[in-house]
């Protein structure tokens, strides 16, 4: 292995990734086209056999009444929560310190919506009933990430999920899901995508997590709800004249894995229980909910890459891509478990986590 | 041909239409594709061979130090717009009355940036040097569409577009092109696109009008405004983690076009010659600047869409998929030559033609 490589080169050129489907290629557009008719024709700024299918069919699998498809989920969110804070006349939303439109999104809800954010909860844990209950001011809507990302993708009870749908619903708070990983997190809670989505008023669904395709979002809600977002749509500039590429691949892939969130989910409960018999790693949340978790370790950044680059090159198998610091002393990353996970030979993961262990022990 | 056709279901099911390059079939995204080698990375975020090269070649092709891929020219000029006028202060622009971001976006220019548009000259005519300098108050941006589309892509004198710049660069005027249709006129101008974008400040082009491409547009300025337009792109959720299909398609429809636009140019003055000899039917302008040109038509919408489907019947030919109507006695179509033109038989746009002038003559 060239030592040149950084950590993410490294891991792509392992001949075992731990995590996702495969590598991000031209291939996963070309493999998505193989079996469509070239005289299909393209959708035309939101109209069209291909993009209205695929709505309608999103819909009915999120149990709304519409679905509008979108380029990016950061369009599709920050629309949804202008549409509900247009109608309350109020431009307050409440979420997450880590959610995605706070961290990702160059403040777009802010610098475009005007929209302030209250942040529920500390950035280490779920929001809570009570956190929703004691906030002290109005809002117009709720957003809850489920799992949640960024503390490596955890989840509320479900009965938790239904009292803050109950509560938002008598104060009237709309309540919104960031369901990027929505299908993902089906198997945990034993509830379809329609009973989870039931108890919020809009749902955005993302394609290119654990379904793996290119790009692509979907913002479902009623009738007036997803009228509106198609205005806000052309406004961002996201009503693009063909949006087929991304909507042939996300049906496709949609249908290829939709139902293996179940397998992903065992394997990553599998590979989190290996992970925490390593001396000073660990798993978050400790037993994962979904297909992913994130991986902690104790012990600085700077210390463990090369760490890693001597077992990616000893065993063939990566174990991440990159590594974030949390302090002097530690630094994690994050683990999304996909097709490529069913492929690794046991022996392979075994092995490379033992050097992990033992390597982790000479250095605390 | 069925009677229950729209009329744009009876012009794409003629042998002949006149209009573009072909269908806007999946089958576009299928050739562009066919070449690309299935390993060639996606780009992320932004980031990545496919993207970044892409974005150097537009530069030097416009004559600029940077440019930035955008999904849509909806997002890329109302962000050139807002770069503009937070430098300067002041949230003031001036355009045409029929220009793009006032009649086409749902007024996002405004909901989004609160931007105020002066709008210049008439709506049937060009802005003048005189309209520019004669503009009560100060704005931050100047934004010249050329060709201007929505009055049949018609070109101000070389001259007067120098004057222009020369005059916003004196008086500390930003000048935007908005030039979805740069590359088709260049043949009318005879000059390079850099030559031509040497006068603006910033630039947008689009590679799904002459170009034939499925999506996609290019931004392009100095490095400070491009880096800016970045920060902007994920605001607006444009700044997606992979743009490839459409850059792909561009790159491959650019390098199949671009030196075909004096083909179409001289294809599109034959045709309006052709069009100004039939009786009440013109072309507008009278001689075309660019492959485009409007075709007006001296009775109402209603009487002539009959005798349309007839012509389109009796000889195969498509003149136009749809009809605006201007008012009760007349009605306005627009024609964009392409790559069809030159595979059509001189004899069947004869007949067509000779068929209308026929028809109209017994109508007026």
């Amino acid at each position: 292995m060239n030592e040149n490589l950084t950590l993410s080169e490294a891991f792509k050129q392992t001949t075992y990734p731990l995590s996702g489907h495969g590598p991000r290629s031209i291939q996963v557009l070309k493999e998505a086209l193989e079996h469509i008719d070239g005289n299909l024709d393209s959708d035309m700024y939101g109209k069209g056999k291909v993009i209205e299918d695929f709505q309608e069919k999103m819909a009915g699998v999120l149990g709304k009444e519409s679905a509008v498809f979108f380029p990016s989920g950061t369009m599709a969110q920050q629309i949804a929560l202008r549409i509900w804070c247009d109608q309350k006349g109020l431009k307050r939303v409440a979420y997450h310190p880590l959610c995605h439109l706070e961290i990702h999104e160059e403040d777009g809800l802010k610098e475009l919506h005007h929209i302030e954010p209250i942040l529920l909860a500390d950035s280490n844990r779920l929001i809570t009933l009570d956190d929703v209950c004691n906030m002290n001011e109005d809002i117009a809507c709720l957003l809850l990430e489920l799992p949640q990302r960024e503390i490596g993708g955890q989840l509320p009870e479900y009965s938790e999920l239904e009292a803050i749908s109950t509560y938002c619903r008598e104060q009237g708070i709309k309540l919104h899901l960031d369901g990027a990983r929505l299908f993902e997190i089906l198997p945990y809670y034993q509830k379809s995508a329609a009973e989870i989505c039931a108890l919020f008023d809009s749902v955005y669904i993302s394609f290119y997590k654990g379904i793996g395709g290119i790009t692509g979002a979907v913002l479902a809600g009623d009738v007036d709800f997803t009228k509106e977002s198609k205005v806000w749509k052309r406004r961002h500039g996201g009503d693009l004249i063909s949006l087929y590429p991304y909507i042939i691949s996300s049906d496709y892939y949609f249908e290829q894995r939709v139902d293996k969130m179940g397998q992903y989910y065992e394997d990553a409960k599998e590979l989190a229980t290996i992970v925490n018999e390593c001396h000073g790693v660990n798993s978050k949340p400790a037993k994962p909910v979904s297909n992913m978790f994130h991986i902690h370790f104790a012990v600085p950044k700077e210390k463990l890459e090369p760490v890693l680059f001597s077992i990616y090159e000893a065993t063939g198998l990566g174990i991440v891509g990159y590594l974030t610091k949390i302090d002097e002393t530690s630094c994690y990353s994050e683990l999304s478990i996909g097709d490529r996970y069913a492929n690794i030979p046991t022996e392979a993961i075994k092995n490379a986590f033992q050097m992990l262990d033992e390597k982790m022990r000479a250095m605390i």
